[in-house]
């Protein structure tokens, strides 16, 4: 892999890095045409990597299918997929992590522990691997992205960090690769996590600016199916990802929860309308 | 620093860095000409990193002067001298940080408690911005060695890391910014630790295998002197850094002793003959 970039980096060729972790679907596919879009080779990598699932998560359920992802990949004018085996990347005695203290400790990072640090060091390795302009994230992991960007500014990696919005099927819920593990009805179900999102949006265009109003109400939309287990909803600073009690300014509301046994995340954007 | 190293590879040049904290001495001058043996140019950086010094320690002690350093790097044939300021390498909200749990859990760590963890992290920093193809470190620094060996290994960094024997002055005092902390009456003393060293080295080739006899006898040349406080000796596996007790096979034998205020560390191979 590093060999493939460095010729395309002396031809002069800037690289677009999408690391994923497979069972790719439409939201992946988006960010590797935005990426196409913006540098002249888009590599991407397939690893379900396993220092980022905790303990009785879904690492040996994860969806995987390789082979159609690499036809997907080909079709969506990917250059390069880099696909490790788990033992050739995680050598013996590997014991070097990354970690942060403050971005991980707020949402997801509060139920997942370790999640972020398996997540920050195996980010770090794609990205000495395949040594990339630029690479880009889907910003339904908001927390991840904003792990990331801590991550490049802070260990002066010289590459771009693009976000890029979520990309949701045609109902409202956000794509996601683990929605395939949702059954017909759970299926229906999850869309409550954007309704909820999208009814607290429409209660702040309405003046109602008060985070636990807003969380009052999309935790009560979501309670209204018994299949459900909310893990958490916050209001919260997009920068630091700290909770906002009063959303006199740009806020993300952010949700975690638990459909049947997937656990499922989304995002919404909160912005008060100007006077 | 980065647009540089950038220029250098465009024209096909191979880069070495020699990571420094200044106050350089013969020892630095011997690591930077071997760079300069094996690669087409090199970069040195200058920074006294405050994240690898703890609390109580000589951060604020630590000898400089740059304006001698850069002159004697010139004469040494190097192309290039980072010296970030601390303001602008640790960013305002700084909070990525690498570790590791295994190598730094002996010798120095145990007393210099998220050292390494510093260190890591700056050599992390320092090889993203310089983008070297390899790098030169002392093995005075033996434990600080073996850990950038295994984070370049398990972060997937593309530099090949060169490790330099230890530089003794002529009466044979490991080499070190530190000694010049040292008045006249401690840099005599500051004689015992290769002392203690070369004596079970010494005791070794007469058949002593027994760790803890070798380490028993360097303590007693060690502690007859006064002003001298022992951290640590110990005699390790020179890949695990774990204690060997009986040494039949090749070791490190380490120490850190602290002479009037000034912490000095020193080290040597002990290697059984062949029957």
């Amino acid at each position: 892999m590093s060999a493939w970039s460095a010729r395309q980096r002396h031809q002069g060729s800037r690289i677009a890095l999408v690391p994923t972790m497979g069972f790719l679907h439409d939201g992946h596919l988006a960010l590797m045409k935005e990426a196409g879009r913006l540098a002249d080779k888009v590599a991407i990598s397939i690893f379900v990597n396993p220092t980022q699932f905790g303990p009785g998560e879904d690492f040996d359920t994860y969806p995987r299918n390789l082979d159609r992802d690499l036809d997907l990949a080909r079709e969506a004018g990917v250059d390069a997929a880099f696909v490790p085996r788990t033992e050739d990347f995680y050598l013996q005695g590997f014991d070097t992590f990354i970690d942060q203290k403050k971005l991980p400790n707020h949402l997801c990072g509060l139920s997942r522990t370790g999640h972020f640090r398996g997540m920050m060091t195996i980010v770090a390795k794609l990205f000495n691997v395949v040594n990339p302009d630029m690479a880009v994230f889907g910003e339904k992991d908001f927390q991840q992205l904003a792990i990331i960007r801590r991550m490049v500014a802070d260990l002066n990696f010289n590459i771009r960090i693009i976000g890029h919005p979520i990309v949701r099927e045609s109902d409202g819920l956000a794509m996601s690769s683990r929605n395939t593990n949702l059954t017909p009805e759970q299926r229906k179900t999850a869309l409550c996590l954007i309704t909820a999102l999208k009814t607290a949006q429409a209660l702040m265009e309405k003046k109602e600016f008060h985070a636990d109003i807003l969380i009052h109400k999309a935790k009560t939309i979501i309670t209204a199916h018994p299949d459900t287990s909310i893990d958490y909803i916050a209001i919260c600073d997009p920068d630091t990802l700290e909770d906002i009690p009063f959303v006199d300014r740009p806020a993300l509301m952010a949700l975690a929860v638990t459909v049947g046994t997937t656990r499922l995340i989304d995002n919404i954007r909160l912005t008060p309308a100007q006077e």
